[in-house]
C-alpha cells in the first residue's frame, strides 16, 4: 500500500506523532498534550488521532505504529497497564485500526526506542544489544541474535524495577530497592537534593532556597558549569548505572550497551562512571570483550521511529 | 556419518560421559576423576579420552559433546578460563577432535544442561525459559524465541554473579554480594552453620560438633527429618532464590524456569519460598502469567545430555 509511515509515541505527558521515511529520519512531526489518566480513553485516542493526522498532512498513511508507556501483551494487540493513560486492557491496535482503515502495530515505548537504535541508531549493525532508556526511570529493550524480544508476556526489558538494594528506597511499583530508584532522573534529582547543604551550591539559588522545585535540567545545567553537588549526583546515579548494567551484561552478553533516553544528553558525565562500575562488577571481565556503553542517537523521537519501523516491518513481512 | 553421539561434563571433580541416544536417554555411562587445577591439560584431556571411549564402549564414535566447568569462548572453540580445570585458552574443540576423529562440539555446562532441559527435559516445547543450575555456585542458559542464547562471548547466563547485595558478601570472583552467595550450595551450608545454637539440631551431631563439616546433603536431610535449623536454611536459601528470579523474570519475561544442579533435589522445599519471593518482588505481577518455576528433569547427567544434543544438532545442520 502506498503512503507514509507514521509513528506515535503516547508518553504521560504528550503525544509526539511523526512521519518517518525508511532511512529512520522524521519527515513532519506533531505534538498534542497526553490527556491523563482519569479522562475517557476515547480522548486519549482522539489525542492521537489529531497528532497523527497533523504529522500525515493529508497524505495517504501506509501504517501507523504506536509506541505506549506502558505494557503492551505478547500479541502486541491490548495495552494492559499505562501508569499515566487510562487504558487498562483495552484492545488499542484493533480499535485504532478500524478508526484509521490502516494497519496499526502497537508496543512498549522503550521496545519501540530499542528498535529504532537498533535499526538506525547507535546498536545498528549489532547482533545482540541492551538499549536503556533513562528518562524519570528506567526503560529498556533488548536485540538477541538479531531479533528483537519481546518476552512471553510482552514484559521482556523491564530493567527499572530490577532489585540492587535488598529493602531499599520504596519505589512506585510497590516494591523496594528497584534500579530506578537509584539510576533515573528522579533519582539524580533526588541525589541532588540530599546533597544540598554538603557544600555550596548553584543549585540553591537555582531552586530559589526550596530543595523540592529542583529538576534534572536544572541538575544538567549546574553540571555544566562545574557544581560539585551536582557533579557528584551524576556520579552516583552513573556509578548505580553501572552497577546496574554489570548484572545485565553477565546474563545477556551483549555486544553493545546503548543508553537513550532524557538522561543520556549527559553524555559522558552520566557514562564514564558507569563505564568504570561497570567493568569493576562485571563477572569475568578480563576474559571477555566488556561491551562498549554509548549513547543513544535519535535522542527524543527513538519511540516514534521506532514504532513506525514496527508497521512497516510488519507490512513488508 | 553413523554411530553414537556421546556427550562428556567435564566438572571439578568428576568427568562424566555417556552415550545418548536421540531420544535424550543416557545408554551408558563413565566416569573419572578431574586430575584438578594444578595439572598439565593432557592429563585432563587423557581423563576425557578414557571416559569417552569406556561409555562408547567400542562402538563406532560419531562426535563427541563437551560440557566444561568455566568459560567457552563465542565460537564453542576454547576454554578461556575455568576455576578447577588448567585449560586457559586452549582450543580444547581442536585438540579433541583430532585426538578423537569425529566432529566435537564444546559448551559452558550449564548452557548445555539448559539446552537438554528444553530439549527433552523440563522446558519441552516453551519458547523461552530460563534454566538456572544450583551447585556449589548458580550456573544458568537461557532459550529465547525458541533459539539457545550464547552471548557476544559466548557468556550469556553467568546469572551467579549478578549482585544482590551491594557491599555484600565477598564472592570467589572478586566481586561482592552476588547472587551465589545467598542462593546456591555453598550458600545452604552457610547459612546452617551460622544458624546453629539458636534451635537445637540434628546437624549438631551431623557434623560432630564440628560446623566446618557440614555438607549441602547432611542439610538436605536434615530437612527431610524436620530439623529446624535446616528448614529455616532452605527458606531462606529459597528465598533469595526467588529475589533472584524476580530480577531475571524482569528482564527476560520467560515462560517458564526451571531449577536445576544438586540442590534442585530438595523439590518444593527449595521451590516453595522461591515461588513467593518471585511473586512478591517481581513487577506487574497482577498483570501477566508469572512463570511456573519447575524443578528440572534430567538431574546430574543434564550436561552430558545437552552436550550431546550440541554436536548432534551441529552435524544435523
Amino acid at each position: 500500500m502506498p503512503g507514509v509511515y507514521v509513528g506515535v509515541d503516547v508518553g504521560g505527558t504528550k503525544v509526539l506523532a511523526g512521519v518517518v521515511d525508511a532511512q529512520g529520519h522524521v519527515v513532519r512531526q506533531a505534538r498534542r498534550a497526553t490527556p491523563g489518566r482519569r479522562v475517557e480513553v476515547r480522548h486519549v485516542e482522539d489525542a492521537l488521532d489529531a497528532a497523527v493526522r497533523e504529522a500525515a498532512d493529508g497524505e495517504p498513511i501506509a501504517g501507523v505504529g504506536v509506541a505506549a508507556a506502558g505494557f503492551v501483551d505478547a500479541g502486541g494487540e491490548r495495552v494492559m497497564f499505562a501508569p499515566h493513560l487510562p487504558w487498562q486492557g483495552e484492545r488499542v491496535r484493533d480499535r485504532l485500526a478500524e478508526r484509521w482503515g490502516v494497519p496499526v502495530a502497537l508496543d512498549n515505548d522503550a521496545t519501540c526506542a530499542a528498535l529504532a537504535e537498533w535499526t538506525y541508531g547507535a546498536a545498528r549493525g549489532a547482533s545482540s544489544a541492551i538499549v536503556v532508556t533513562m528518562g524519570t526511570g528506567i526503560g529498556g529493550g533488548v536485540i538477541i541474535d538479531g531479533l528483537l524480544v519481546r518476552g512471553h508476556n510482552g514484559m521482556a526489558g523491564e530493567f527499572g524495577h530490577m532489585q540492587v538494594v535488598p529493602g531499599g528506597r520504596p519505589c512506585e511499583c510497590g516494591g523496594r530497592g528497584c534500579w530506578e530508584q537509584y539510576s533515573s532522573g528522579n533519582a539524580l534529582v533526588r541525589d541532588a537534593r540530599e546533597r544540598l547543604g554538603e557544600l555550596p551550591s548553584l543549585l540553591e539559588e537555582a531552586c530559589g532556597g526550596d530543595p523540592d522545585l529542583i529538576t534534572g535540567s536544572m541538575v544538567g545545567d549546574a553540571a555544566e558549569e562545574g557544581d560539585l553537588v551536582a557533579r557528584h549526583a551524576f556520579e552516583s546515579v552513573g556509578d548505580w548505572l553501572g552497577v546496574g548494567l554489570a548484572n545485565l551484561v553477565a546474563a545477556f552478553d551483549p555486544e553493545v550497551v546503548v543508553i537513550g533516553g532524557g538522561l543520556s544528553a549527559a553524555g559522558d558525565r552520566l557514562l564514564e562512571p558507569a563505564r568504570h562500575a561497570l567493568v569493576r562488577s562485571l563477572v569475568g571481565a578480563p576474559h571477555r570483550d566488556v561491551p562498549a556503553v554509548v549513547t543513544a542517537l535519535l535522542g527524543p523521537s527513538a519511540g516514534l521511529v521506532g514504532a513506525a519501523e514496527l508497521v512497516r516491518r510488519q507490512e513488508r513481512r
